[in-house]
């Protein structure tokens, strides 16, 4: 794998897609990666142990250039560590590519680990076929994305590493439910220019429900999967809904409420927060409506005085991936 | 439909079948009904207005004779309102064989109910074909299923009603989602011999939940939802767990956990609690596996003293339907 034409130097190179989670009822437990967006991680092995980062493009500055309290190199170095025993260990040196605005609620953080383990894999994986389902490279991942969480979430990081749609299952060790939607839909992501802190977003939280909320939202969870595996965009439409912790969250995105009522109103047929916020998506029967949406909910956050930057995409079928 | 040949002086007969509730995860969402066992309503017209029960078979005397406080009654009695100017309100006569065992979590009140909405829009549906999808049998057969369980729970009158797995959405105005597992199913059932009081059924329920068991059991709603359609066993048997009603309910049967083990140990793959209890069920790949799970079950209850009542049978695609 090293020194090959076109991987001059020895460089691999790993894409890992942009992810909605939560998904409306699925809080902790939904995700689906997307098309078109994501980050990518280079890595190559130096004779040195322990990761270094070489390079960061596309975070305006923002990202820890510590391995440590980076997501890509902690998840690339416990790679390392499942891979290889102490005396001859390598190390790894990593440029990141991010292709992904940070803190945006799109699984930013999880693009990058996810990356940064699969890369690692492709080097250290000891002649092993590369296969992203392994449970070493969901754990590693894992590790990558509690630098930056906080905790072993896996809703961003299981959509992409295994693209499609994922319900996590559980996370020691890693178990999901996987499958593509038959239902065809676009998808437009709007972020708003807001920063939500980590701690707001938690705190935001409830720490238990009521049974009749609770209720209603695995009625939604598993009538929102019926409808995409069946293919039946009414149900997607009529169980895409939170009462649980969008409530909570929604509050700290200056015109949520608004901005998916205009989607809905420019032709999506459903949509709500992505991940802890501030992105908003929505689901669209084609590429136009998905489009308008966006731009209708790019122009509620206009009104409150916030900048946006859109996207229109599909869910991907595909994660994280050799480039 | 009034004195053709085998409807003898103006009878029409109706069935629903039994059904499973809450099926794990699904509390007050998830029912499926089931084969070969459920409650026949007899029903024809009479020229005094009013629903009159004539007959209660099956029951051992137990059900109340009056027309006001019985399920079947009352939810003839609710499709008559419906469907008649009160100057002409004609009057019902009805005869109910339960072939359900009462109070046992296999939805017996739901299928009395059903079968006598269905029967009454047979006689008094003004013409109309018989819809059992329409909202206004949907709707009486919830106004009798008050009459026993004090509220409008809908988790046994729409399977009961439409067969099938049925998720409850709503039911003012009623909303379901509805389809036929593509997993190929047998069901044991097995009601031990004990009483269940409503109020210590519901006395048993958590007002709240923590939001970590909210997400598992919104993982396992979806997960065994997409197990059920996708046809995957192994989904099945991993969702098949409710941590938030189920763990109480168990409590007030004694040998429960028992006699979920030993069914899985006799080759089930997933069962519980069915409804508010006592009956559990489980489900097997064929019948013979089916049958020694009832019989592990059996001999559990059997340990504690108790005597049951054993079926196996399939998830029943077709709902209430004339006899």
């Amino acid at each position: 794998m090293i020194d090959t034409p076109g991987r001059a130097e020895g460089w691999v190179s790993v894409f890992a897609p942009a992810s909605v989670s939560n998904v409306g009822p699925g809080f902790d437990a939904f995700g689906f990666a997307i098309e078109a967006i994501g980050d990518t991680v280079h890595a190559r092995l130096r004779s040195e142990p322990g990761v270094r980062i070489v390079s960061i493009t596309g975070d305006g500055g923002a990202l820890p250039r510590e391995a440590e309290r980076n997501t890509a190199s902690v998840a690339a170095a416990s790679m390392l560590r499942r891979f290889s025993a102490p005396p001859e260990t390598p190390g790894l040196e990593i440029a990141v590519d991010k292709g992904l605005p940070l803190c945006s609620g799109l699984g930013s953080s999880a693009a990058s680990a996810v990356a940064g383990a699969v890369a690692a894999m492709h080097l250290v994986g000891a002649g092993r076929e590369v296969d992203v389902t392994s449970p070493e490279v969901f754990e590693a991942a894992l590790d990558g994305e509690m630098v930056a969480a906080g905790g072993r979430h896996a809703d961003n990081v299981a959509p992409s590493l295994l693209g499609g749609f994922v319900i996590v299952r559980g996370v020691d060790p890693p178990r999901w439910a996987r499958f593509e939607p038959a239902l065809r839909c676009h998808v437009a992501v709007v972020t708003p220019q807001i920063e939500i802190s980590t701690r707001a977003a938690r705190e935001a939280l409830p720490e238990s429900v009521s049974l009749a909320d609770a209720v209603r939202n695995w009625s939604n969870a598993a009538t929102l999967v019926l409808g995409l595996v069946q293919g039946d965009r009414d149900l997607v439409a009529d169980a895409l809904v939170d009462a649980v912790v969008e409530p909570h969250r929604a509050k700290l995105i200056p015109g949520a409420e608004a901005a998916r009522a205009a989607a809905r109103e420019a032709g999506a047929f459903a949509g709500g927060v992505s991940g802890s916020g501030p992105t908003m998506f929505a689901l669209a029967e084609n590429e136009m409506a998905a489009a308008a949406a966006a731009a209708a909910m790019a122009e509620v956050f206009a009104g409150e005085g916030l900048a946006s930057v859109s996207t229109t995409t599909t869910i991907c079928p595909e994660g994280a991936r050799e480039r």
